[in-house]
């Protein structure tokens, strides 16, 4: 039974996440629902990293069995052509062998957060980007983000209703810089590691607004990693400014 | 009377352009609106870039007189309050003396036109982008615009409804290139010049595309261009591929 890796992008905005639900709509509904319209199969996508609600994607990685052996571009433009007009594309789909597995195969996810940080609210970046409308300070949001990384116990940075059978994880890079385009005043943050625990990102990036606030400093940061202290984080920073852009394969994703 | 300086970003898409109309929605009409709320004054405004329908900015710059002098911050902030929830934003407001004109002061205006070129539709950047599924040659792309820039008669690249009294410009900069950002593949024209005329930059992006497809040479864009002749111009690109990203001043905008 052919097994196909698709690359996949999309908007987060109008899904309750990555994954199926009954009810509503779902990026992995989408695309599963487009499968079967050209295929005639109802396949199961499984993913390298199940997105959140309103959580966006650039680099998702899934895979999928099939009876029938399909040209790889057939397999991408018919999901394509069957997912408008939803704003989900397959970038690529490619034949992998039954060893592959998208969620157990990944070597390491790469995300990226976007602050927007002026005082004006966002317009053209508007469902992209978390809007900070007093000043922040990016390198001490580097410098407190550089006491998180490693191998540690993240249950400070961890949702209540994470799965994960252990909450330690090593964060391999977690980079704050401001990126003045324009008129516009940006902040993002660029993180990958092995894997994550659930909101471990949007946590992380909520307590660096503090630190970026000067309300905490990388000290406080460390010590509410050490002490595993959900209570002292920063809020959660918001879905949409959060985007999954790549997924690592030991051996290149095949 | 105090006059006002606004750089004002916006999406496009649910506009049918900045100048003011009687029935549709449009960025001037927003603005006036907004700054009549805050202000109860019945202002005009006067902007730098009319742009069409669909088109983006991230640096229009518009000027008003209010009666009343206001702090600038109050100015920018009482906008954007009233403006919400549409995509438009005054990111600074400043203080002019009576010379500044915002459209006549202007000596160069930037755009940028994002083409995505890749065979799978856009998802992410959708409402951003011109998708073109074909490769294109960026390179024979930016060998073609070279050949535009300076000063001509640009009347192959003009809409028959431009209102310019001359259709001589003269043509700064015309710069393709590729940007490959993640899985992303956009192509990216930068352009300025002190003015455009009505679907210029459009048009011009529209014949780079079919030098890009290799239907035009770089010899067949300067001989259409010679030739004035719209008849073998591409297809006017799309107006949400292009974003006005800056005006420039003589005295800073002052």
């Amino acid at each position: 039974m052919p097994r196909y890796r698709l690359l996949i992008e999309y908007d987060g905005a109008p899904f309750c996440g990555w994954q199926r639900q009954a009810e509503d709509a779902t990026v992995q509904g989408a695309v599963e629902a487009a499968v079967e319209r050209f295929s005639g199969e109802a396949a199961r996508l499984t993913c390298a990293g199940r997105t959140d609600a309103g959580v966006h994607a650039t680099g998702q990685v899934a895979h999928l069995d099939l009876a029938k052996a399909w040209r790889t571009d057939t397999v991408r433009d018919a999901i394509n052509a069957h997912l408008r007009p939803l704003p989900v594309a397959v970038i690529a789909a490619d034949l992998v062998g039954p060893e592959f597995d998208a969620r157990h195969s990944a070597i390491r996810r790469h995300y990226r957060y976007r602050i927007l940080n002026r005082r004006s609210p966002a317009a053209l970046v508007r469902p992209y980007v978390w809007h900070v409308p007093w000043a922040l300070d990016a390198e001490a949001m580097h410098a407190a983000a550089q006491r998180l990384l490693g191998r540690h116990d993240f249950s400070a940075f961890r949702a209540a209703e994470c799965q994960a059978a252990s909450p330690v994880r090593t964060l391999e890079r977690l980079d704050v810089a401001r990126e003045a385009a324009g008129p516009l005043e940006e902040i993002v943050v660029t993180t990958h590691a092995r894997s994550f625990l659930h909101h471990q990102v949007r946590s992380m990036v909520g307590t660096l607004m503090l630190a970026g606030s000067h309300r905490l400093t990388p000290d406080d940061v460390a010590a509410i990693l050490a002490a595993r202290d959900r209570s002292r984080c920063g809020p959660m920073a918001p879905a949409c400014g959060l985007t999954l852009t790549g997924v690592d394969y030991a051996d290149a994703g095949k």
